[in-house]
């Protein structure tokens, strides 16, 4: 039985209880939000046993994800596997192998056995490889493939897979109907369109979905229903071919949910700040309140070399509204595949952003930590405020670098600290 | 006369003309705004010539200030007019001295001498560093000290001038009458506070806030209404001492411009994500419409060392609602006194952030330069796609540090390249 099957029958599992708690909400809420598909816990039922498996959606901590993986151009397996380290280190609650160089297989079970946290995957990147390694061309795959490559990587414990299922005939209908600037920029969504230009025949994940969430209900995958169709330019944000797409996943994860698999909806990508907040209320709307799952969204497309930050931005304003899933961007977006570095700066980012969207969302725990930060910062106990930032280890080198001539100030205002200054008044 | 007097008398100068043609706006309309009070060209009578004045306020580009200075444990000049070069390089559109260490007079005059913008200045810090100087105790000042400073500064050419008036026995009282948890974390606050409450007097720059106005405008500087009370934490954000403060500062603003003195009203601070809004309505409607400077705002307290992330969050929020000013914020805030690295990531920081809010005020230059960057990305035409990134020496960089197999490609998606694959959708 699945987990949202589980829920169905009113079942509280050991499991639910523990997350409930460590989020501070009783665990018949959390079931109850199991049940009606508001929350989701993506969890492969193979890993049962993870040290950090988490729940996603209504009322929760806004969770952040990490993607790692191997490219055509660096494909080694011991580096990906160092990016989960600093990934996890840095506090991802999921990360998503994207490999698409060397043998997927093995970097995906080197992550698999390495990862605490839940592991996501595209499915399709490796179904792409395998027909270039069948057949000498990435587009030369059947529907046949496909599904075993699903099956594959349920089998082996992928957590939740992200499937590019509303990408369909009539969702890029629309994309020729309303000229966009940047056409499709999901690497996934770009392979199945161009797959169904070649074949002329509809998205199999769309024309065979039922087999898609029965695979997923064996084995208790999560289905992050992809936006392939997804504005890769501010220009293009809530277009046409976006909320067709939109309307689709809707639909896709009402199918699921009646097949006992959860759902989560993907959402953009690159939106101007000020179309944020419909972004999410459409997709709340159109998806009966399921978790969304958003990449940024980037608020401008000149910040290549900063985009983490671009995609701070954008992911605390969409968490704020209601976003519940923050998929990391590193500095590396659009110039070349992460490194570790890039990694850190890229999780740390996304936490900052889904951290000033718990404070509003009134996460219990959220306030808290500013308050015993701050209270830490009134008093000069640099020790306690250095622990309690988001990152330690930066915040102390910061200070090592720069000691102050008074120990109980910063090199800053030295002995014009208003802190202490305020303290006398 | 002031430009704000000339503004007042109809009469369009020649720099009015340049500045409404570099924002794509009417003369008559910038000229209005002067008149109005909702634009300000900070610029002392004795700068006219420098090369890159610029008009802050209503409907024009969002500018970015870097503050640079001396503090008391690094106070050597090179460094400061090293770290102004930075923040010219990343486009920084004012700079503020700081400086509290050294020979205050000569880090000022480095850095007007070398300053093509605006820079101001936050005189109580020298009338600080003299007193103790003189008398050894940085309070021990007296009126006819602090209004020789102004006049000594406005004389050598400091084009604006953040003074904390507001910070007053009435609006302090607030601070005692409502508990907050970090109390004065203004610099500048904290020290006219300590001073009111040795000396038992009102504060100078409120008592005889005529006489401020009257220096302000013999030299033509700006003044930059200081927000002494700023909340130092998001728990307390928009409280009653920030509210009295802002109050004063709204009829400390009126009266300045009678006396032809142009005004910006300075803002938080540490303010959640949801309170932003509410901050900017406030003041725009307690000052007139004045321009509205904030620092950050930082929208958690837990991100020191990423602190330009938490400010750009803040600072894009803020700018979107009408914030026409954004302070940087350096990962060094909360640390140390900054690098000239740390100059880099502020300034780049606080200017994604005001881009993506130019963006939302439908300045017609910023989503031209989004629309350049994606087209120049859809063609995945390198060389123009890095020069048009907001750090070409850092995009240029990412690409360089990792060279994919495929030249039109990079290392991320190699030869799956979405955008490669959407061209022949």
């Amino acid at each position: 039985m699945t987990q949202l099957e589980e829920a169905r029958r009113g079942r509280i599992t050991p499991l639910v209880k523990k997350l409930a708690k460590d989020e501070g909400v009783s665990a018949r809420v959390l079931s109850k939000r199991l049940k009606d598909g508001t929350a989701v816990i993506p969890l492969n039922a193979s890993r049962a046993g993870i040290r950090k498996p988490c729940a996603i959606g209504k009322g929760l901590r806004t969770k952040v994800n990490a993607n790692i993986g191997t490219s055509t151009d660096a494909a080694g397996i011991k580096k990906e596997v160092e990016k989960l380290r600093v990934a996890l280190a840095c506090g991802a609650d999921t990360v998503m192998d994207l490999s698409v160089g060397g043998s997927l297989q093995k970097v995906r079970a080197a992550i698999i056995a390495s990862s605490p946290v839940p592991v996501g995957t595209v499915p399709v990147y490796e179904i792409a490889v395998r027909a270039e390694s069948l057949k000498g061309d990435f587009l030369k795959f059947d529907e046949k493939l496909a599904f075993d490559v699903l099956e594959d990587q349920a089998r082996e414990g992928v957590d939740f897979f992200t499937i590019h299922a509303g990408v369909t005939k009539k969702s890029t209908l629309a994309l020729h109907k309303h000229k966009r600037l940047m056409g499709i920029v999901s690497r996934g969504g770009a392979m199945m369109a161009a797959w169904m230009r070649r074949t002329g025949k509809e998205n199999p994940f769309y024309a065979h979905f039922d087999k898609v969430a029965e695979i997923c209900a064996r084995y208790d995958v999560a289905l992050s229903l992809g936006d392939g169709l997804r504005p890769g330019s501010i220009l293009d944000a809530t277009d046409a071919a976006q909320l067709s797409e939109l309307i689709i996943l809707g639909e896709l994860a009402k199918k699921a949910r009646a097949k006992g698999v959860q759902v989560m909806i993907e959402g953009p990508g690159h939106v101007p700040l000020d179309q944020i907040e419909q972004n999410i209320l459409l997709q709340k709307k159109y998806c009966n309140g399921a978790p969304f799952y958003v990449l940024g969204p980037l608020v401008t497309d000149v910040a290549a070399g900063y985009d983490h930050i671009s995609g701070a931005i954008g992911g605390a304003l969409a968490a704020s509204f209601g976003a519940d899933f923050l998929c990391y961007v590193t500095p590396a977006e659009h110039l070349r595949h992460p490194s570790a570095s890039d990694v850190k700066e890229g999780v740390i980012a996304s936490r900052i952003a889904a951290h000033a969207a718990d404070i509003v969302k009134k996460i219990p725990s959220a306030l808290a930590w500013d308050r015993k930060l701050s209270l830490a910062r009134a008093k000069r106990d640099w020790k306690k405020q250095i622990c309690l930032s988001i990152d330690p280890v930066k915040a102390r080198l910061y200070r090592q670098s720069s000691t102050p001539k008074l120990s109980d100030v910063c090199t800053m205002c030295g002995k014009y600290c208003s802190l202490k200054l305020s303290g006398k008044v």
